[in-house]
């Protein structure tokens, strides 16, 4: 008869496990508000959707419940390469709630799933680390999270993440862009860096076609490790465009938003446009972060290509009723935004026209 | 000067993904109830807690909403063996949604994570097709989900993926375990074979130490293949368990539930146990699954590594009141469920102890 087998020898560290479950305690409680029921060991996630408290009383009135999902993309491949664990959880949050922002919606909570070859708790302890802080800058609790060893899935030093926010939004406070009107102004702000999007050709240029290392540090990249560009956190637009909404809520100037993810700015901002609207957009109008040329020029990239594959500059973008743009963009300049005026909208078949 | 490199050379295929975002569609709308703002191509999923209307007014008075994320560990590995895609995602849902009827929460929605080698649309639509199966055996609304192709992170042919559920519960009815007392009945729900976990050690022994092909035809497994003894899907809870949740609302006399998930009854249960009692089970008081007398004579895994990895027959645990333990059985075994009285709480340390 053979030796018996054990759990432990099939490649799961059940070990690993607790102490990892440890290490993250301290980085999940960073997150939580009085709305977080804390249930150690628990099977699920509690959050207090009203809160009763006479001092925090806030109720919905018809809430509707807003939900995102999305990983960071083969930027992950660039961290592992980087062995640089604790900023790719900032992106993982920046990428769901930015997405449901856009809406108009507060993020309540977040979740995240982390897969990987082997569970070292000080590298999950990292990555959660960064999902934490990512969560503090969108005041959002991280309610809870799963983390898979699955040796045969991945290969040795890698690993994927997926993230999951949930945000609230009253009903009639909806932000759909059916009121974008010719004559609108389009309001960009500046993004860190490729955010989390365009890594596939973004890796394809640096490591496949130009042989650099991430450790390479560049004059182009104004003396940045190429690791370092590369791997700039993903801006969270929460706090400004939240105070935004509230100061225009009865006035309602922000007509519509959108959040500059895969397909950039001519394939985002269409989502949000009316059938018959265009978004004329003048590109001299921001600055285009050194990362941008440095991969155009690199590639080469065709001009269009990086327009519709990366966010050149522009992480989210507001499109506000002309009267009130300028007060607008003075409130997201004191919120903490790089804010650019950066097109109109025309009449048109609900496209974007990028203009030199 | 070299050729300019485009995104799709860089390994995304952007066409492919319309083509899934289409076969994925009428999956998706399945599941939709009248609670769910249909959003083509937005940002994110919405859904209505509070729902006005006259015929279906549904209000609740201190909503806690509740999160789950999980995968369904490397029985992904064995669907992609077996090619078999579309019942995996019923376990994707069946993993959150019955970790989060523990607390006595109604599922809502659900999003998924699909991470793949290369996006083939047919592959992906099977996947969702299973995801929305499970959402509708779970009453919940598939609100979203991401697909993302990762050709360096995952090996032709591989996958994974994540779900996140969110349900609400009125605060004052979460179930805790807190009133669990000593006479209380154990009552177990035959689970559907290993459901989502340990997979590590069954492929282990089936495939690495018995050398066994997913398609070999074995007696000991009622002469179903190997893959369609692994793959069955993990049984979904919800329904069953909020009749008796909505039969015993005043009397409350269902005092914990567990889900028996990695680590099987002895790591579950003492999860919702007082630290002053004991969960003592009889084991011949259910039958067990052939696959588990398979892989355990297969391995060969000693009894008590068994108990610790698998759920050994009973995947959901309903711990009720004495007096009503008769009637809470029979309740459930008319929703569908079977349903094995396997024992009692006694005065203890908030352990599981397993009788022969």
């Amino acid at each position: 008869m053979s030796r018996p087998i054990t759990y432990a020898q099939s490649g799961v560290d059940i070990e690993a496990n607790d102490v990892m479950v440890d290490q993250i305690h301290s980085h999940l409680t960073s997150t939580y508000g009085p709305r977080v029921i804390d249930v150690p060991w628990g099977f699920a996630g509690l959050f207090r959707l009203d809160y009763d408290e006479k001092l925090f009383k806030k109720n919905y009135r018809n809430p509707v419940l807003v939900a995102c999902t999305d990983g960071v993309g083969s930027k992950v491949q660039v961290a592992a390469k980087a062995k640089c664990f604790d900023t790719v959880g900032i992106d993982l949050v920046a990428m769901s709630v930015n997405d449901m922002l856009v809406m108009g919606a507060e993020p309540l909570f977040f979740l995240d799933y982390v897969a990987l070859h082997k569970l070292e708790p000080a590298l999950v302890a990292q990555m959660v680390k960064g999902v934490a802080a990512g969560c503090r800058q969108a005041d959002c609790a991280l309610l809870g999270g799963e983390t898979a060893e699955m040796p045969d899935t991945y290969r040795r030093g890698d690993f994927d993440m997926a993230g999951f926010a949930v945000g609230v939004v009253e009903k009639d406070r909806i932000i759909t862009g059916k009121s974008v009107r010719p004559g609108d102004v389009v309001l960009g702000l500046a993004s860190t860096g490729l955010h989390s999007n365009g890594y596939a050709l973004a890796r394809a240029i640096c490591f496949k076609r130009a042989k650099l290392k991430v450790t390479d540090v560049l004059d182009e990249l104004e003396g940045r490790t190429l690791g370092e560009a590369l791997l700039a956190p993903t801006r969270i637009y929460v706090r400004s465009i939240l105070k935004l909404i509230a100061k225009y809520r009865v006035k309602r100037v922000v007509h519509a938003m959108a959040h500059i993810t895969g397909n950039g700015l001519p394939g985002n901002i269409p989502r949000v446009l009316p059938p018959d609207c265009n978004a004329v957009l003048k590109k001299a109008s921001w600055p285009r972060p050194t990362i941008f040329n440095f991969l155009q020029k690199t590639g080469p990239v065709e001009e269009d290509e990086m327009f519709r594959v990366f966010n050149m500059g522009i992480g989210y973008v507001v499109i506000v009723a002309e009267d009130f743009a300028d007060a607008a963009a003075r409130l997201l300049l004191q919120a903490g935004e790089r804010v650019y005026h950066i097109g109109r909208i025309t009449r048109g078949t609900g496209k974007v026209v990028l203009k030199d």
